[in-house]
Parts: structure tokens; sequence; C-alpha cells
């Protein structure tokens, strides 16, 4: 059967203090709404709607970054979550299979429970997400009688006896999508708050004669988040989870507590992560590679048997070839570095390419910019770039070439050259000794006076 | 009414395993003592009076560090804490008022707490701080009925049924100031430590007619320190309550915990700070900044659309003008950067001032230091300074000057000028091959011989 | 009365996910192999015999790194505990003293408990060390009648009477080492799993009139290692451990849950560790030092009065004297700083002894490596190096010698001396502003076209 999604995310989340619309605050670098997009994806929809209020063109962006093709339909006043899904009808014209109603601020819905609410739907007309709440408090409890689900009752509605359910509500709804704009069309909005709960299909459809089930998800799964202090635990909450799934996929992690993963990190098994490590967006880390202590990296690759740091930064576009090693203080950006280059000490590597073996002696730096344009070096294989080289692009070093340390390369060397640039020593005898006494005889007079 | 403070700060702290007077140690990079000092301020006291001892001398130089005007009187022997107060009675003679009684180990005291306790003083002479014991141990009793506190009994006095209540003494105390050593004169020391205890004087103001009641706190209030592990939880208290603070204060913080606060930072609302942020004291975060991760600041001063990091330190002076970049294993200390100035690579700014929207290159290094003066970098607006550049202050390069990378600047340079200070490359043909194929030859001569 | 050692290491630890066998997977630097035969170096053994089994090769290297006295015997099946200890025979043959058993994936069991293990064995024939546990769970249970050990009952075969029994097996045995064998030969292998279990020998002994007897200790030293997740929390364990340790020994620690010690960092009283420090094997600082944020300490020494960090690494051979301070992004390998050298900022120094008092400019680089060979730097007391210098090894520079800032030195500096290696500054008026203009024109033109 074909499934659509439909995702919430036209809130403000003023709780958040923020101008940022909360959908798109960042969740281990990925907007929430991506994070519910990607869960979303576990069901292969056929189509996406996301339903953006405030702040739409960002929401709207953001989304597009994820999915182009995703359809972005607009609530322009936030009448409740039925009111909402509502929007999608358009969207979804015509559209024959399920519809699922997902949130922007519910990141974790895991791909495991909305299959098993696509498999629930095989013999229930609406499904209904709920979990067993530790504390129920303010939730609304979802009524049920054996397998099936009778309603959804708000906590202020609720009887005493009601009140004592622990099942609650997550909000999470699966449908024919055709049945639920049906099913939506008879809510009303005759409540304190004058909205349009989606919570009331369940005692439409049971009125209509339709059938209603639960499927229960852990309670973790359906934290949201409206403040900065949710955010941060939902943060917390996913580097848990990243940090437990690479400890059982065979990443070495001394301290996973210090290690921060970004949503999509890939990292091989025998590799090994030393603490204080933070991954942006965008890396890939092979097995049997080396992160150690203090490094950055973002929208990288690491290769087999490569050792990054300490205190390294790996920014977009390196790409560490096998055995290579990238020291302290050391930066690549844009930089494709071959097998077994080494680079360990107080470099600047930026747009360029590194041949096999070669060495980069401590003080390199590609002088990349020149004000206005940015431009590439380019180094052969088995070079030896001696300390304190400056490398002003465009510029090409040859295989086997080697620059004097303290040279400042402007022009290309051909492969086998030694290049040079630098004064000759002059050494002045007893000059040292005359300059010292001369500035001490200043600041005692200064000290005097 | 007019309040006076006596902060006890006479005890040495065995247990801290210290030379320091135990009130010196830092919570959050300021000694325990400014923390009580600072709590007081709420009151806003006439006069503040500090009762030193060991290691008098330090502990006033401290005092007088957070507030100039401070009382300092000296307990030359430590015969309880009564006595101690009675040090202060020379400092407060004819003083009119109040006196409010802390500790300068007891650093968490807040200000609404003491404007309860001000606010109590109204109705009743002696006002004592207790808070409801989760596990009350040997703690001191306070026995009320209704209202009113009758006494305080020493856990080891106190009977079977007096053991079971919970509600316990901080030893913080208001009172008249002349009442307050009026009852102290009437404090012994007829008990095992032969100790005058502050707390007798509930007792005797009640024979004598005066009323007493408790105003409470939560207990975290009273956390005192006596060890290095107290003084470990009291930081990490410390630095929960900041980043709750920064967390609802509108700071997008991704992993709290990993953020460390001063006592007296300051930070704008939609700031970013990434993990594994150290703030010493005296810095101020506009709103809008970003401090990336692994950054280190100091007695700095970041505006509004600046980003610093990952990897930067912010030493004491540096002042950060909006949009300014600061990058990785970069260093400024006592330099104004100005407007949109970028300086992202590997650098050195000590001691400088830079105009607006300048580029400093990698490897730049302002030569402050001749090895007894320190001198002064002034670089222009829209200047470019390139990679590897060595400023030797007193130096000054105009308003849209660059200098070529590489270069030792040791004169000024005029607006529009290029200066450049470096040798003409020599590219030496076939030399690398032939200086590797020596060495290669004498390595394997070692390894034969 | 002599003891042996049996420390059984054949494992491969399947759940590790690893290649590495699994007493080789590290806690602190050290593989935890190391921590089972430092707890036992307190009965200051006669020998010490690892039983090794997967990877034995490795795991043998390892144990000789440790001890290079350390006898080893392969265990080619692994048939079970006793079958395992059983190896040993013949390295113990004709040995006349006590034999205590260990394991080398329980790396916590601590001295006390050992020393005890020893004291109890003079009343008993058989010493098993037990625990009382928490969640008995599965565990072995041990039956006693008062000080008598009866019997161990493996879960599986325990009555329900005795699965309420909380004392449980730690597997940790001591006895003489012949009766050992002996009762290890009447062990049989008649169950489930068809192995030769070490817990049968209390029944044995028992049942031949000997005495046994349990010595108890705190269920975390119990804590072995199966999985990547285990590992994680050994460690942490071991941290939190050597945390609190450092803090009563008199250490500073602002925020001890990020700094991470090495199973031997030896760390002196009033010292200070500030935040995200990490320290490798074979540190020793001593009192009075100071070690600031983000720093990388490996097999180095720290002396009095130093200052290192933030953002400091020191290698293996990094020799710091009374108050040497070494800055932040500065890197230090195989080199001895006397008294008083600074080094503060953006420094590599390798391979080099740097002479009392004397300052290091920043940008400062030895340059100890030609592409074959290292070479030394040796530079005098109350010498000045200024920034940016290259000091291209081998090579000397006198004391109170200078050079100046971008200099490449290539030949000694006698004492007094200062060597100047770098191009004079030329000026060219306008040419700044030129420059820009044609690139901001071809920009232009660019974005034109």
């Amino acid at each position: 059967m074909s499934t659509s999604l439909i995702i919430l995310a036209a809130g403000k989340g003023t709780r958040m203090q923020s101008d940022l619309p909360k959908v798109l605050h960042r969740i281990a670098h990925a907007p929430m709404l991506w994070h519910a997009m990607r869960a979303g994806l576990a069901l292969e929809p056929e189509c996406t709607v996301v339903v953006a209020g405030h702040e739409a063109e960002q929401v709207e962006a953001a989304a597009r970054d994820f999915d182009p093709e995703v359809m972005i339909v607009r609530q322009e006043s936030q009448l409740g979550t039925a009111h909402a899904v509502a929007q999608a009808r358009p969207a979804l014209e015509g559209f024959a299979g399920d519809a699922i109603v997902l949130y922007g601020d519910t990141p974790f819905i895991s791909e495991e429970t909305l299959a098993a609410m696509a498999e629930a739907r095989r013999d229930h007309d609406v499904v209904v997400l709920g979990f067993e709440a530790a504390d129920p408090g303010r939730y609304g409890r979802l009524v049920t009688e054996g397998d099936s689900l009778l309603r959804i009752v708000e906590y202020k509605d609720a009887t005493e006896e009601e009140r004592t359910i622990t099942l609650c509500n997550s909000g999470v709804v699966a449908a024919d999508a055709q049945t639920l704009f049906g099913l939506i069309d008879a809510v009303g909005n005759d409540n304190a708050a004058q909205e349009f709960y989606l919570t009331d299909i369940v005692g439409i459809a049971r009125a209509r004669g339709l059938s209603a089930t639960v499927v229960r998800c852990a309670e973790a799964e359906t934290m949201g988040v409206n403040s900065r202090a949710d955010l941060a635990a939902a943060e917390a909450a996913f580097q848990s989870m990243a940090r437990t799934r690479a400890l059982e996929d065979g990443v070495a992690l001394q301290a996973p507590d210090t290690v921060f993963f970004a949503w999509d990190t890939a990292i091989g098994r025998e590799s090994e992560v030393e603490p204080n490590v933070i991954f942006g967006p965008g890396v890939t880390v092979e097995s049997g590679a080396r992160i150690r202590a203090f490094s950055h990296l973002e929208g990288c690759h690491v290769s087999r048997g490569a050792i990054v740091g300490p205190f390294a930064r790996l920014r977009p576009g390196a790409e560490l070839a096998e055995n290579v090693h990238v020291g302290n203080f050391v930066e690549v950006k844009n930089a494709l570095l071959h097998e077994g280059v080494k680079a360990n000490h107080l470099t600047y590597l930026g747009d360029a390419e590194i041949g096999a073996r070669t060495n980069i002696g401590a003080g390199t730096i590609t002088c990349n910019y020149d004000g206005v344009f940015k431009h590439r070096t380019v180094i052969g294989r088995d070079a030896f770039i001696g300390s304190d080289t400056m490398l002003v692009a465009p510029v090409t070093v040859g295989d086997r070439a080697m620059t004097a340390s303290g040279s400042v390369i402007t022009e290309d060397i051909p492969a086998d050259a030694l290049a040079v640039a630098r004064a000759r020593q002059e050494t002045k005898l007893g000059l040292a000794a005359k300059l010292m006494q001369m500035l001490k005889a200043r600041k005692a007079k200064l000290s005097k006076g």
C-alpha cells in the first residue's frame, strides 16, 4: 500500500526564546524536522507533505534541503492539529493510500514503530500511537477495550477513573488518507481553546463504525521539544543512543559521553574515537581509523589506518586516504590527501591535493586566498615540504620535490627539484648582548623616571 | 532599615588539603567568599564586615578586590561562631540597623532567601535560616511552635523526639546588630569543644522575651564546602544553575554539560555556544554571537554576529566587534578587532588594533615582545595581511595596505602600499632527488655498520 | 609465605566486536591484563603465570611489557576455568606456596582485598572471593555456614532457597598451589557446556576434609568486561576512582568529570588541573604545577610551578623544569625545557634542549626531520628566539643569543650573538590598491561572463 506523510511543522515555539521556528532548531546538527522526515522514510512514502506556518519560508527551505520533492502547504492561522492536517488535503487530492501524521517537534519516533503502525493498519481503520507514561500527568488518555481503541480523552475532560489510565496519546496517527480527511471534516472546535483537535477523530471514527487500535512505543520515542531545556534533553537522548549504537557496532570509545555525533555520522568497526571529539554533519570514518582527542570533524572522509589529531580540525571537503596522519593544530579544508600523507603540526591545508607519502613540515600554509579569489595548491607524491613553507596558490609542486624550510613558494616546482626562497643567515657577534643591555637600561631609566 | 553583613571567613579548612584558606578556593573562577559577598549585595548593605583569621592577609586582599570598602576584622583564635561574630562588634560600634551573619564557605544562599529574612525581621527579633533536610543526619535541629522558633538544639544534645525533626539550622542569622552583640555576650562555652556557639543566641533571646522565627530555603542553598570533593560538588551545582539559566535566557547550548561558565559570564539571547567551551572571568557575549567548540575565553567581549572558534583562545582585553571571525588555533590578547575582521587560522594577535574588514592571513604573528618591553601593532581598515606575516611591533599598517606572505614587517606601511620582505625563490633542478639519495645512502650505511 | 599469581587471559571476547583479544582492550591506557597484574603485585608474588589462548602471542607480548619475568602458558582449547588453571601446573612445578587465581578481564580487584585473602589463608585451605550482589541474577551462589564456605552452586543448579542467597562468586580463588592443582585433578566436565569449572574445587576440597572460607569485597571490584559497553563502564569506574583519589590527595579539579587520568598518572598536592585535560600514560606532575584546560599530556614530566596550556600538547619525552610555561597551540616532544623557559604560542619543540629562562617566540619550529633522520636542537640559557624562527637541526644557539623574527637558522649561533636570516622589507607605494583593483575587476568580469 502506498503511504504519504503529513508532518506538522507550523508552530512558533514561543518558549524556545528564539526567532528561529521551533522545528528548525537542531538536534545533532540536523533540524528537528529532518529527524521526523527521516523516520518517515522507513515507510518509503510516495509523498511527504509538510504543514508550515510560522516562518513558513524558512521551514520550506529546510524541508526541501532534506527532500527536494517534498510538498509544502501553509497553515495561515493556528487553529489546532486537525486544522493543520486539513491543510494537507489539496496536496493529497486523489491520493489513494495511507496518511501518517507526524510532528516536526517529535524527532525520535523509530522506524520500527512506524512499521508496526503500518502493519496494524491491515486490521484497523485508524491506528494511534500510544505509550505507557511513567508519569501520565496531563497527557491525553487512550481508552481501550482489548485491541480496540474506544476514544482519546483529554486530561481535563477525563473522569477520575480515566485518569488512572497510563496509556497515553502521542498524537501520531495513521489512516487511509481520504478517510482521515473525512473524519477531520467532522471535528469541531467547541472547547476552551476553540481549537480543532486531531484526537477527536477516534471517537468520530468509532461512531461511524470504523475500527481503531493502538500501537505502543517506548515513551522516549514520543519526547517532544518545547523549550531550549527540552532541546538540550533531546540532544542528550540522541547522543546517548548514537553512542550506544557505536559501541555495539564495535567502535572503541574510551569515554562515550564526551563524543558528539551528528545525525548522519558513519563510523566503521574497530575505529577508535578518543575523548572529546566532535562530529559535525557529513562525516564518514572507515574501519581502523583513529580519531584522537580534541578533534573536530565536519563534512569529511577518513580512511582506514588514518590518524587524526589530537587537536585536529577537518573541515568540509577534507578527504584523507589510507594511513594519512593529520596531527595537532592542523586544519584541512577542501583538500585531498593521498595515501600516507603526513601533516603533523601547526598547518593549514586548504583547496589542495597532496600526493601519496608526501611529508608536510610543521607550520606549512597553503596561501589559498588573495583577498578576492581562492586558488588551488597541487603537490605531487613523495615530496618533502619543509617547515614553515608558504605555498602561494595557484602553485604546483612536483613528485619528489622539496622546499627548504621557511620558503615562500610562488613559482611551480618541477619534480625532483629543490626550491629555496629565503635569505642567508648573518650572525652578528655580541650584538644580542648589546641589544639586551640597551633594553634593560631603558627599562631601568623608565622605572626610575 | 539599613543592614550590615557579617561574613565569617576565618577557618583554615584543613580537609581541603591546601595552603590556601578555605574561603579563597574558587567556584566558577571566584573565591567562595565573593559568592557570599555577592549574595549579600541583594540587601544593599550599608557595610560589610569580613571576619578573617587563618591567612587573614590573603583573605583581606581578596575581600577588598571584590569590595574596596569592606571592613576586615581579625579572629586571632578560633573559639566558635559566636566568638567570630563578636569580633565584628568594634567595626559596627554605633551602627543602627540589622546584621546578617553569612559564611564564606556557604556560597549559594540566594538573594530571594536573604530578602525573605529581611522581610521576616519586621515581625521578629531574631530570624534564623532553616531548611528541610532530606537526610538530617547530625545537623542542628530547629525546634518550632507555629511561626515561633523556640531553640536550636545541637544533634548530640537532642532528645530522640527532637532528632525526628527535619527542619535544620543553616547557621545564617539576622537580628538588630546591637541586639545580636548583646545576645552573644551571654553565650558560654560550657561544652565539649569549649567553643562559643552562635546557635545559643536563640535560647537566650527567647529567655529575654525576644521573638524568633525561621525562614526556610532549599537545602541546596545551604551547601557548605569542607573538602575538595565538596568544592567540586559546589562547582557542579553552580554550573548546573548557570546552564539552566542560560537555556532559559534563550542561549543555544547543544551540550550544556560541557560548557563552563564563570561567576560573572554575561551572554545574550540567541547566541550559540557549542560543546566544550570554557568561560573564564570577565566575559560578555552579545546576542547572536556564536562560540564554537573547544574555545577558551577570558576577560573579553564578543559582539553580535561574531564567530569564535573552534579552537580559539580569547585572552583578557580581546575585544571583538560585530561580525568578527576568529578561527582555529588563533589567540587574541589585549587587541581590538573592528567590525568584520577575519583571523581564521593559526594566528597570534596581541597588543593590537585592527581596522574594519581587514583580513589576517594564516600564521600571522604580532611580535609584541622584545624580551623586555611589549609593543603595539596598529593595522588600518580593509588591509590584507598575507599568510605568515610577522608584524614586529611597534609597527603600523595603513588602510587597504597589503603584506606579501612570509614577510617580516619592521617598518610602517602607508595606506594602499604593498610591503614585501622575502627572498626570491630559487629552484634547483634535480637537487631534491640528489639530497634524498644521499640521506638514504647514509641511512643504509648506518644500518649496516 | 611465598605467593604466585595465575592470571587467566585466554578468552577471545567475541562480544567485544574486535580482533584484539579481550584482555588487551585498554582501561585508562593500560590493557585490562595489566590492571589485574598490577593488583596482584600487592602480594609481592614470587612469580606470575599468565594463561594465554586466543591471540596468545599478542597477550604474551603485552604481559612481558608489564613484567619481563612473567611466565606464559598456553591454553590451546578453551575447556573451562579449571582447565585454564591446570595449564599453569608445569610452570609452578615444585613451587611451594600459595597460588591466587585472577582474571585478565576483571581489572578492579583491590590490593586490600587480595591482602585480606592472603590473611584468610592462614586459617583456611581454600579462600574464595565473594561479594554481596545488589542483583544476584545468574551469578553462582556461595553457600556458607558461619565462616565456612560449603560449596559454590551455579545458578542453574541452585535450589529456590539457594537462589535467595545474595553472596555471589567472583571466581577469584586462593589456595596452596600444589593443593589447588590436586583439587583441579578431580574436577569433571559432566555438565551442559562440558567445561571444567574451577568453582567445583570447593566441594571437592570440603569432601577431602579441607576447610574453605569467603572473603568479601565490594561488588564494584568484581566488575567484568564482556562488551565495549562494559569496557566503557569500566573506564568510567576507573576514572571516577582516580578523580576521587586526586581530590583526596589535594589536587584542585574544577570539573573532575572532564579530566581523564591514565592508569599510572602521578600528580602532586596543590597542583591544579582545569577542565578537559587528558593524561596519557607515563605522566608525572609535581605539586604546585598548573595544567590548564584542553591540554593533552603523554609520557612527560611537569615540575613545580610550571604552567601548561590551555591547548598544549606534551608528547613523550617532554620534560618541563620548574616554572616553565608552555602555552596555547604548543607541542613539545622529546625535549628538555630548563627552569623558567617560556614557549607560549603556536610552537613545535621536538628533539631539543632549551636552557633556563630562554624565551621562545610565537611560531617557532624546531625543524628536526630531514625526511630520513631526526636531529637535535640545543639552545642555551637566557636566549631570545624571535617569533617564527625556524631552527634547522642539528643546530646550536648559545647562551643569551638572539634570533631575529622570521629567521631560518641553519648555522650555530655563538653566545651573545644575534642571528638574522631574512630579507629587507620593500614597501611599494600604491601597489596594494592597484592589485586589489585588478583582482576586483577580474572578479567583476567573471561574474558578468
